[in-house]
């Protein structure tokens, strides 16, 4: 098992840019707490207040699927059905 | 003055991914070494090998752009002159 980074990028509705970053904010507590989470941290653009990143480190593939199955991520994705323009999501490996 | 998230992210010319990488490691160091870095890390997506991206974390935008203006970033850029297809850069807010 090597470690995996995580680069999640959320373009919010313009319209809905408080509610997703209130949502996303929810999940950092229970995530970092969470078997395998190194770091999970979340940032907002300067020059474009609805791009959101997240900047994850995991353990593991397995253990960073483990919280892509979570009870939390499911409440959220539900909490902001409709407020999201774009999600991507890249699974990195970091170098150095 | 306040804490900047940098992200860069580097499509390299699918011919060009090692030469490339080869010129972003060669950063790491250096830079970590300079005033007002806090930390300069660099990955490589598991699925797309010629995307790289560089999280980063000053103490200020002051010294990220001294930073910027220094001579091994312009040595990088002549390095890699014809090499990369696209290279975004974000500034960001680390929430939490």
């Amino acid at each position: 098992m090597s470690q995996l980074t995580v680069i999640a990028n959320i373009i919010a509705k313009t319209e809905s840019i408080e509610l997703v970053k209130a949502e996303l904010i929810k999940l950092l507590a229970v995530t970092r707490a969470e078997e395998g989470c190194i770091n999970y941290d979340l940032h907002q653009d300067n020059q474009a207040p609805e791009h959101f990143t997240l900047y994850e480190n995991w353990v593991s593939r397995e253990l960073w699927q483990a919280h892509m199955a979570n009870d939390q991520l499911a409440e959220y994705v539900k909490a902001t059905e409709g407020a999201i323009t774009t999600f991507t999501l890249n699974e990195m490996t970091q170098i150095s």
